[in-house]
């Protein structure tokens, strides 16, 4: 059976499959060792996620908690960006308060944690909001044409979801931070002034396949599991499949 | 638990989760409703294939040969282009004669409906060969300057391709012709002679996209697990996960 990563998060997760996204760069990686297996669900906050967790990852059949059997060998966890929407804005259904979001978070990890004990957890930030672009790209009507998430409070969850990662020693992408560092990050990572462009959906590849190599989840160490065409001997080909 | 769609193939389905391949375009159509689930084995003939299959899918435990359980809704079957390599020149290891082809092809058919009776099965045809581009781009040394690979030779694999999805009444998408109805087809489809460009990648998924209607398998009908954040109402949003 070839391992599996899930990818459980919003619409970045949802949508990471496009051309270049980050999701299908990571299939693509790992063509032969790992299943990338898409758990995103466009809207949700983790409030929502948290009350369909059981339904995402049901039980394993016969095995109860702590059953290993069809473990992945890692999951991403990246919500936030709409518990961030402001409560007095026009997305104010998709808000979570702060202090919720990070006990969600901690809720989903132990979710986790209890289904599948080794299964590695990677925590990903919200990424930066560039506001012009969401005024000017409006997902519901926004009659006050005041931007329903600021960069200041995709801040402040980023903050506390790096928190979440420390108290809970799961390692993490603090996506908010590492974009800003680049100057002309709104225009060089963002579609929306919310969702990935390709440029930035790299960076999240890149920095996925980072963290999975630090927990030693890398082409190098992960088995494959069929002879690859180098291993195939011109002479005998059907040696390499008698194992 | 999600439906899958197992690809099963050479390198053309081992490179379909690269940017805008047909494989990841797959997991994006079907982000909330389907796993796509990438079983490619590049350099990989149907010998070589029917050798593996039962590694590559392996018995459902505790249920035998017909245990639908886990059962994928469908399944890509697309060998051919290692098949047709000639049988004197430089990549001559990966050759398979057309007899044995379609008897391969009709194993790997019968494995599969043995033990997913319900599973549809799509077979596909090699693409058509750029020769030329074949010459400029030796996957191994090539010291006579000839192609290993000729579009003649492919187009039979094609047409016994297509032979075996009437015998067995499958669907089939053939790719060999429906390429070549585009005067400019190697240079619009294909990367390297053989391999498909994003444009090459498109039509397969279109072509895959479209056989998967015929058969009931669309997004219209197959169900979402979860609540879209359409059905979700922003006065009451946890009532649409109160189900």
């Amino acid at each position: 059976m070839r391992p599996k990563i899930y990818l459980f998060g919003d619409s970045i997760t949802e949508a990471s499959f496009c051309d270049g996204g980050w999701g299908s760069s990571l299939a693509h990686h790992f063509c032969r060792t790992v299943d990338v297996v898409l758990r995103g669900y466009s809207g949700y906050n983790t409030r929502w996620a948290l009350k369909v967790a059981e339904k995402v990852f049901p039980a394993v059949k016969g095995g109860g908690g702590g059953g290993d059997e069809g473990a992945p060998i890692a999951v991403t966890v990246f919500f936030g960006a709409n518990d961030a929407c402001l409560p007095d804005r026009c997305s104010a259904f998709q808000h979570v308060p702060i202090h919720e979001y990070k006990q969600n978070l901690q809720s989903i990890v132990s979710f986790l944690k209890n289904q599948w004990p080794t299964t590695l957890i990677l925590l990903i930030t919200p990424p930066p909001i560039d506001e012009e672009a969401r005024i000017k790209h409006p997902y519901v009507e926004n009659p006050t044409g005041q931007p329903e998430r600021t960069n200041e409070a995709a801040g402040a969850y980023a903050k506390a979801c790096t928190e979440v990662s420390r108290e809970l020693g799961l390692p993490v992408i603090d996506l908010w931070t590492k974009m800003q560092q680049l100057p002309d990050w709104k225009k060089a990572y963002l579609s929306d002034g919310l969702h990935l462009n390709q440029t930035g959906n790299r960076v999240v590849f890149e920095e996925v396949v980072m963290k999975l190599n630090e927990k030693g989840l890398s082409l190098e160490k992960l088995p494959v599991d069929l002879p690859l065409i180098s291993e195939i001997e011109p002479n005998n080909p059907l040696k390499a499949f008698e194992k």
